[in-house]
Parts: C-alpha cells; sequence; structure tokens
C-alpha cells in the first residue's frame, strides 16, 4: 500500500514538476531511431502478418552468430572462472597473458616483433575506436571516413569534437544490371587527397569492408597509406572482420612500409575471431607505441579495464586457434557459407556484390517489383528507398535485412537505395532456410 | 632473418621519420603518473629491499578482492557460456534477464514498481558514470564534485568538456588525536548551495564513501537533495558500495522524495557486489526514464553493449543472492574484516575513522616518525606527504596502501598528507598477516 501510494505521488510530482534538463546536444540534434532499432521493430511487427503466421522469421540483420562459439573458446572461459584472480581487475593495457598471446599472433603477420607496447586491449573492438578517437581528437579536428560506413564512427567522431569528411566508396556502374566484383568499389585517391586539409587528424579505412564485402588491395591500401605518410594523417585501420577474407591475400596497410606502420593504429576483434560478439573483447595494435599510449590512456578513462575472464579466455584460445589451424578453417567455412546463400541471387538473377571478406553481403533489389502503395511505416517514409524494400522484405517474405543506406549521409544515400546487406554468420542450415525462403521473390521479378 | 632486418630498418625510421601529432591535449596536459601505477612500481621496487628478502608483500592498495567471487556466481557465469546466444551480443539497453532481476532487486528498496526503462546497464561502474556524463554534459557545463573524490570523475568531467567544481568533505579536528567517525566528516550545506551556479549541471555523491568510508546520513542527504530540487541540478549517485554499509540504515538520496527521485541517476556495480571487479557488470537507475535515455544513448555510443554471459551471470546472481540472503551475509563477513583489521590501529594508538561502509579504512600516520632522510623516488617529491609514507611503508615493512592526496586536489592535499587508505577486501587470514606486520611500526611511534 505505502508502495502504491509513493508510485503515484511520484506520478503526480512529475506531471506538475518544473525539473528541466539540457541533455548532451549530439543526442538532441541525432534523435532519429538506428537502422537496428527500427528492423528489430519492423521484424517485431512482421510476426502480426497473415503470411508469416507459423512461419519462422528468418534474421539475417545484425551481423550476430545464430551458434556459439567454438568449445574450445567456451571452455577456455568456463575454466578461466575458476580461477579466483581472474575474476578481478586486469591491468588497464590489458592482461599480460592475451597480450603475449597477440603477439604471437601478429608478429609473424608484421614481421617485426612486435612488444607488450604495441599491444592495448579495449572492451570490443566498438570500445577500441572510440579510445583511438578519445585519444587522438581535439575539437574542431577533422576524421576522413570512407563512405559507406560503419555507423558508429560517425557518432563517435562527433561525440569527441570532430568534423567528419566523407570520401566515397564509388559503386561499380552496372550494380544493378550483373553481378560485381569488390574491387569495382573504388576510392578515387586524387578525392581522397584533396580531402586532406591542415585539419585532418585521421583517416577511418575498415578492410575487409562492412557493408560492402570489399578487401582493399595491396595497391588501394599503399596509394592511401602513401597519401597519409605524405599528409601526416594517422589511419585507424578496422580490420575486425581480418579471418574472413576469400580474396588470395588480406593486406595490412600498418604493414606496407615502416612509415605508414608509424602512423597506423590496427583494430582488432575477439568477438569476429571466436564468433562471441557477446564477450566485448577486442585490441588496438601499433608498431608505433608512442602513438598507441594514447589509445590507452583514453581505454583507461572510458572503461578502465576490460572483463578478466573473457581476456583470459581469449589469450588460451588464440594459442589452441593457431594450434588448430582454426583461422583457416573458418574461412573455408564461409567460402561455404557464401556458396550456399548467394546461389539464391544467381538463381533469381539479381545482382549481387561477390563478397571478397566480412560475412555480409550487399544484393541490388532494382529488379523485385514492390507494390507502390505498400503501408509502410510513418518513420521510414523520409528514408532511403532500401528502408522500405528492407521493411516490405520483411512483411511479406518474413526475412530480416539491413538497408545499406544507413551507412550512407542523406545526401549520397541514392547509391545504395535498391541494396539490402544479408549477414551469413548463421549455421549453413539457416542459410538453407533463407534462400529457400528468399526463393519467392521470384514471384515478384 | 627477413624479420630482424624489416625491425632493424623500422627502427632507422622512427628515429629519422619527421611524422608528428598532436593527442588529445587532455592527455598532453595530464600526464602525472597515477596513483595506481606509482603504488605499483614502489611495490615492484620493494622486493629489492633487504627488509622484504623472503617476506610476503602485503597489498592492501587497489580495492580488488583477494578471493573468488561466490560458487553460485561462478557456477552461473560458467553455466551461461554454454548457452549459444549468450554468447553474443546483448541489447544495447542490457539483457532482459539482468533488467528484471534488478527490478526485483530494487522495487522493494525504491517503494516505487520500477519498469524496464528504469534500468541500463553498463560494462562496469565506471563506464556507467562515464554513460552519465556523456549522456548530459555539453561543453563548458559545470559538475559539483565533493572532496575527497573517486579519481575517475575528474578525467571523465574534463574528457566531457565539463569544468569541475570542488566542494570540501570537511575533516573531523582531532583527525589526528583520536578515532574518528564517518559523520564527523561534513558538508558545509551553505558552501555547496553557494557552488551552484547557471551552469552547473550536476553533482555527484558517492555513499558508502570512498576513500573516507563515511555513510551519508538520511538528513545529509535530504539537504542536498533539496538543494539539488532547487536548483535544478542532477544527482549522479555513485553506490557502488550499497551493500557494505555498518551503520545501521543506508540511505539512498533517490527515494527521500519524488522531486528528488526524478534528479537522480543511481550507479550500481555488480563487480563489488559479487568480489568479481574484472568482470565489469554495472548499472543506472533511475525513476525517471526519460532522464535515463541519454545515458542510455551515451553508453551504446561507448561500448554498444556489455559482456553476455557476465549479463546473464549476474541475472541469475542476484536471484540467487535474494534467496539465499547473501547481502546480508557479505556486510557481516565485512564488520568481522574490519574488526581483525583496525584491531592493529587500536593497539598501536593510531587514530582512524570507523568504516560505517566500503570495504576501505583511512589511517592516520601522524604519529609514525619517518626519517627525514629516507631515499625517496624523484616523482613522488612533489607530490603529497602521503605518497612518502605509503613509499616508506612499502619498502620497510612490505605493506601496499594508498596515498589518500590523489583523492583531493593539488591545493588542498594537506588534509590528507598524513593518511593512508588500507583495503580490507581480502581473506581473514591475510588481514591477520596484515596485523601481525604493520604491529612493527611500534618501533616507530
Amino acid at each position: 500500500m505505502t508502495t502504491r501510494l509513493l508510485s503515484r505521488s511520484l506520478k503526480t510530482m512529475a506531471g506538475t514538476k518544473k525539473f528541466n534538463f539540457t541533455p548532451n546536444k549530439y543526442f538532441t540534434e541525432n534523435t532519429a531511431k538506428d537502422v537496428w532499432s527500427l528492423t528489430n521493430e519492423a521484424a517485431a511487427l512482421a510476426a502480426t502478418n497473415p503470411h508469416n503466421k507459423g512461419r519462422e522469421l528468418i534474421n539475417l540483420g545484425q551481423g550476430f552468430f545464430s551458434y556459439s562459439p567454438p568449445q574450445f573458446a567456451i571452455k577456455e572461459a568456463q575454466k578461466a572462472l575458476d580461477i579466483p584472480l581472474v575474476n578481478q581487475y586486469s591491468p588497464t593495457r590489458g592482461r599480460v597473458s592475451l597480450l603475449n598471446a597477440l603477439i604471437k599472433q601478429y608478429t609473424p603477420i608484421y614481421g617485426s616483433e612486435l612488444k607488450q607496447e604495441n599491444v592495448t586491449i579495449t572492451t570490443g573492438a566498438n570500445e577500441g575506436i572510440l579510445s583511438c578517437l578519445m585519444g587522438l581528437l581535439n575539437a574542431g579536428d577533422e576524421v576522413i571516413v570512407f563512405e559507406p560506413f560503419f555507423d558508429q564512427y560517425i557518432s563517435n567522431i562527433e561525440l569527441m569534437g570532430g568534423k567528419i569528411v566523407y570520401v566515397p566508396i564509388n559503386p561499380p556502374k552496372e550494380l544493378d544490371q550483373r553481378v560485381t566484383e569488390g574491387t569495382e568499389w573504388t576510392v578515387d585517391m586524387e578525392q581522397f587527397k584533396n580531402a586532406i586539409t591542415s585539419k585532418t587528424k585521421a583517416v577511418i579505412i575498415n578492410t575487409p569492408h562492412n557493408p560492402i564485402g570489399k578487401v582493399f588491395t595491396r595497391e588501394e591500401l599503399l596509394q592511401i597509406g602513401n597519401i597519409c605518410v605524405e599528409k601526416n594523417v594517422i589511419i585507424i585501420s578496422d580490420e575486425v572482420y581480418e579471418h574472413l577474407y576469400f580474396t588470395d591475400e588480406f593486406t595490412r596497410i600498418a604493414t606496407l612500409s615502416p612509415e605508414i606502420g608509424q602512423l597506423t593504429l590496427t583494430v582488432g576483434s575477439a568477438g569476429k575471431t571466436f564468433a562471441a560478439t557477446g564477450w566485448r573483447i577486442g585490441w588496438v595494435i601499433s608498431l608505433n607505441s608512442e602513438l598507441l599510449q594514447y589509445v590507452s590512456k583514453a581505454h583507461t578513462r572510458i572503461c578502465f579495464a576490460s572483463p578478466s575472464p573473457l581476456q583470459e579466455a581469449c589469450a588460451n584460445s588464440i594459442n589452441d586457434a593457431l594450434e588448430s589451424n582454426y583461422f583457416e578453417k573458418m574461412r573455408q567455412e564461409y567460402i561455404q557459407k557464401f556458396k550456399i546463400f548467394t546461389s539464391v541471387f544467381e538463381e533469381l538473377g539479381l545482382p549481387y556484390t561477390k563478397p571478397e571478406g566480412t560475412y555480409f553481403v550487399l544484393a541490388d533489389f532494382s529488379k523485385v517489383k514492390i507494390p507502390e502503395d505498400y503501408p509502410y511505416p510513418k518513420e521510414i517514409l523520409n528514408k532511403g528507398k532500401d528502408f522500405r524494400i528492407s521493411h516490405w522484405l520483411i512483411n511479406e517474405l518474413g526475412v530480416v535485412a539491413i538497408p545499406p543506406t544507413e551507412f550512407y549521409i542523406k545526401e549520397h544515400e541514392k547509391a545504395a537505395e535498391n541494396l539490402l546487406r544479408f549477414a551469413v554468420c548463421k549455421e549453413d542450415s539457416y542459410l538453407e532456410k533463407a534462400v529457400e525462403r528468399l526463393s519467392l521473390l521470384k514471384d515478384y521479378i
């Protein structure tokens, strides 16, 4: 009774009180719902559509794995929890066991003996990117972002008082006509060079690239890197999909020359590596330990330290993975997953960009005829056409995909308005179901 | 051979290259080593002192638990890892299971039916505080911090472009004369009120208080709360030691009136609650869901989501703890720990403040005679006298404690220059060894 009374009086007070507050203006100026929320809400709504009655919703939206991390990783985490001190704070820079495992993993790749000062652990790659930006940016600094971009970069740069300069990754001309290659998505290097001003602090690159699935070539990265050396621009290289490349080689920009290496911060993710997006362990590696220390300082102020038992689990899992050739096996599995999934686009004759990396496919829906008068929710009407395609696909076919104009600024979203991004980090049997469902599209082509 | 060559050429390049960068100026303007690093380095050095040969170092410095989380919590974490989807992203706001467990725990305490919109999960209380500040602050906003303060508040406010206004918690006059009580450390409410300007966005309070061990009284909190209501100031209440109070009651400011409740963000920590500081799970609770949504938005941009298996473990552990009366048992254990540990100060006649809460004790070392010409490392010479006492204690007695002037600004550090902070979150047998070791102080009194 007391509880009830208090609760009611509270409501009354809340209704009449004059309490005002002005939150961080970034959040009042950026109120649009993000694509993840919109898509999840559409998915929830889709269940009420008669078409979907008794039908499983096929969710290829957000990039989470439908399956468990490998058993060895789970076992390592369970074992770590049994050690009392592994449940307490780790050093802010990361557990020595994990630093050493990463040194062991990356030293042959970098062709240079890494030391502990070349690695810092973060609470996921997300916080790794934020730590890079917080460590480096002063108000007014410019950061170059290639478009399409992972949406997190934008908020992180702006929250740190930075200004974003967009440089497009130009799509292939025949994107809506035929199956294209990642290499056909290109950066105009002159445009990139011209985007650099005296205020440019950094550029963010992402390879393998989400959402395109492009793996930047050695030549492209060398051009970008050399421009950065010439212009004194720091490179933040988001390489979270590093083990998911299906080209002959995966080039890391930091390794292309000693000068480029000195300018580069490379971000990695245990979540992507071990199919454990919920573990929140990432890292930043740099051959330039002086540069890296600012990332580390920022991380200390953001999260203090990262989860200890999961760090320990990652340390031992990396060692296990190196011994068992796990990373190569995962690549082979993903080649198979893409083969299963893209077969439906081949069958339907829907153009897509052949994924060279990541676990995403961009498919072009220009040929799919969607009724003009379909009832769309208000909040997506001012968004790109792809939001409507996505909404229709969820409702009519029960398949969730992400509208990629979310990875573009408003002015440029035409480039992606007929595309949808599908995540294939799912069990093969689930992908087979997705293929079966998507083949229903033939009635709309 | 190739590796070696590359590595050397890299070094040469690093030596000759002209690459320059300006990091976030916050980090170049705040280069002093933090107390945790200094103390750890002193501890490492202490091992080389002949006094410490073959003697175990007694570490009562940083507040990490020397023992394991309770078995039920470990088991819940191990079980959670076996569920495939519990290894993937959680909702940014937190797992429903954990939101519900916290609602169950706090609803009777708040005397008001909490809903999911009243709770948001963060990656430790540390990131919870940062999320509050990032969600609320615009450049130039002022935040009032009571001094002594937890050092994290300072960097977090400044990194978000805020300005700190310090209001002292005045020490008892006879701090160095006799055993004192937490209630003798007092806030001058007029001074607090006068510190509020039109730019004041928030005040941070911490109860039970680290490092004093003070539990703010209902009367004190009501005065602070009413001033905040009058002046429209948001209250960030850091209550991470909520289960460690040894007074008759622990008052939560959010519950004192509906108006105060509408202004308050309360930060909690699973790390402190379950002796698992390495799990990095915290939460922010507010009766004002509109206010809280900005914390949640900031958290999404900082860490995206918090570690899933550890969230699930906390959810189930809270339910287990409520059933087994774990929180009350922990309190009783800590009353015992303080009894064991403070006995040495009673025996030596060293004044200390009786802890009303937390797992820290502040003891006054004015009476301990430390040789004037003791060889101190350079980097602590410009720090408070307590840094020298701490250094001496580590080297001569092999006991690590934290110099609390780190919790003061330079101008005010006189207030704490004879104090040391000891953490008792250790096994009883370890505390007994600490007592034995500290009793050697009798030769210096």
